[in-house]
């Protein structure tokens, strides 16, 4: 799959039927989009009959391509429901742009299960991987956090995990600019003979300096929004809860915050004057900032969009793929896994 | 063990060296608990040298009983270690008073593995359980939301998590009043087909009518802070994760919100303007108001306040001691256990 590094102009293909709003919020946030990255081309992929009179009023892709076709995963799909009848979804035909090298990138608001199986089928998981993790950022009182797996495996070993903080590892540096981020292992305290076996595990692999991950031990689930390590490596199932409480609690701040403004006329007042100190804090926390999950490991790249978002977070979500694509981020990721498997091969070759 | 039900006294046992500010914390604590609850009595166990001058500035307890010794459980301690290591601490002794009857329950801020480890070998696990779990409540949108296990458990089975549901069921009947509260089980979905084996079969077991839970299906992480259920059941590990996961991303709103109105002149007048509002939202969202987490299962009443807490929080703490007392608690689960076990013991025998 050519032209990942330094690639003048980066084409991604959008599965516009996808997330609650589509696909007037994909032709929206592929506007967004397009005037912060001139240099990104888009695909869209799904029913022309809907997306062609909104490309009509849309400032860039007024006679952008569409791949038509009047098929669409459900929300309420399972997986194996949707590969077996969806071959013909806008989910589909857009990972099969990026897997026939038409398109650098995919992104999707549609239901994440299927798309993660639609990925692995098309794209296929890279040498050496043994499975695939989503991942994505979180705010925190510093710089941003990244955390995986956030759900596509709900029970890992010590080798997924590894693999996951190899992987999380080049994301970041990609997304963030950051060399040699920090890395820690979720657990539920920060003493060493906490927690799980394959923890335990885990932690011993990853300290070993040849492998080349800056490792600074366990962390819990209080330190998620501390930013006191860069990148957070846990199981599906644990990070999924994490960043599905994360997102609630910060929801419910949020209604109960509006609601204590609007409780008296003295805080209607108190409100205007704080009014743009407010806005800045409402933009740090807000989550389409955040918005953009991807599945590491494949040999292409896909992004999961949040289905209830708008065309401000699902143009982040195309940043997100414009960036990794811009950063050679796949040939990263698999020069990581290799160096690793060096070392675990070295290691079984010494034990025997 | 007698006295849980209708005593006109509640005697407490207060670990008075656990916690990052005891024993002035545990002292001015049992001082606001005595306040509202007037009749609770106290027991300090303790350096009685540290606890007696403290003692005379205290409204209620001037004159109260001091159980003395001068070791106490460190909060680096293993469980195993502070077993072997520690039958002379606070901690222990203290839990020692309800074992042998003389008091009604134990609060400590003390080493949470140490506390469990301890009750454990102390009070015993109830007829029928299998494993205690340690049971705590979030705010909500709504009414208060009880979670368990919040970390006594990395590993649970089926068996485990419909005990959870029944331990539940009868803690919240009792601190919250609610007959039939409903219960839901965490998942990364809501959909039946997600997730671990062993989730699926609790929630076929949970389904049963004659096993008496208002089961209301999964739940996930950002169902957690919107009240849509009273009990959320799940493993030690997950629960200790969604707990301080929520607890850190309050903590960093509120940090932020306090940095917002700090950063302008502007923003300030605005807090002047709001701060009733804000007060009450404060108040609402005070982590001190949820503080005391109760192992549930064992023969006796143990309670785990958050070791950071301050003199509110662990008074806090002391009232879901007293609460639980009142309302005659221990019997509520022991008879649910006990049904619970008569239907298992049915299908076995319909099934051989």
């Amino acid at each position: 799959m050519g032209g990942y590094t330094l690639s003048k102009v980066v084409k991604i293909a959008l599965d516009a039927m996808g997330g609650d709003s589509a696909p007037a919020s994909v032709v929206d946030g592929a506007d967004i989009a397009k005037a912060k990255s001139p240099h990104i081309e888009i695909l869209f992929v799904g029913d022309e009959n809907i997306i062609r009179p909104l490309l009509g009023k849309s400032k860039f892709f007024k006679n952008a391509e569409v791949f038509h076709t009047d098929q669409a995963v459900s929300s309420s799909d399972t997986a194996s429901q949707a590969v077996r009848r969806g071959r013909d979804s806008s989910m589909w035909l857009a990972i099969a742009e990026v897997a026939a090298n038409r398109a650098d990138a995919i992104v999707s608001a549609g239901n994440t299960g299927a798309l993660m199986a639609m990925a692995k089928l098309q794209l296929r998981t890279m040498p050496g991987i043994t499975r695939p993790a989503i991942a994505g950022f979180f705010p925190t009182e510093h710089n941003p956090m990244c955390m995986l797996d956030l759900g596509a495996n709900l029970e890992c070993d010590e080798e997924n995990l590894v693999q996951f903080a190899l992987m999380g590892q080049a994301f970041y540096l990609s997304l963030m600019g950051k060399v040699n981020p920090s890395v820690g292992l979720l657990n539920v305290g920060e003493e060493e003979q906490k927690g799980h076996e394959y923890l335990r595990l885990a932690a011993q692999e990853l300290s070993n300096p040849d492998l080349g991950v800056n490792y600074c031990g366990f962390v819990e689930g209080s330190d998620l929004v501390k930013g006191s390590v860069d990148i957070v490596v846990t199981d599906g199932f644990s990070g999924n809860v994490a960043l599905k409480t994360a997102e609630g609690v910060a929801g419910l701040f949020a209604l109960m915050l509006r609601r204590t403004f609007r409780a008296s006329l003295l805080s209607r007042v108190g409100y205007l004057f704080a009014r743009n100190a407010l806005k800045l804090f409402r933009a740090r926390m807000d989550p389409r900032r955040y918005n953009g999950a991807v599945f590491l490991g494949l040999n292409g790249i896909a992004v999961k969009s949040h289905g209830g978002t708008d065309a401000l977070g699902f143009s982040n979500a195309i940043d997100v793929a414009a960036n990794l694509v811009d950063h050679g981020f796949i040939p990263d990721v698999s020069a990581a896994i290799k160096k690793a498997d060096l070392i675990r091969d070295k290691r079984k070759i010494c034990n025997e």
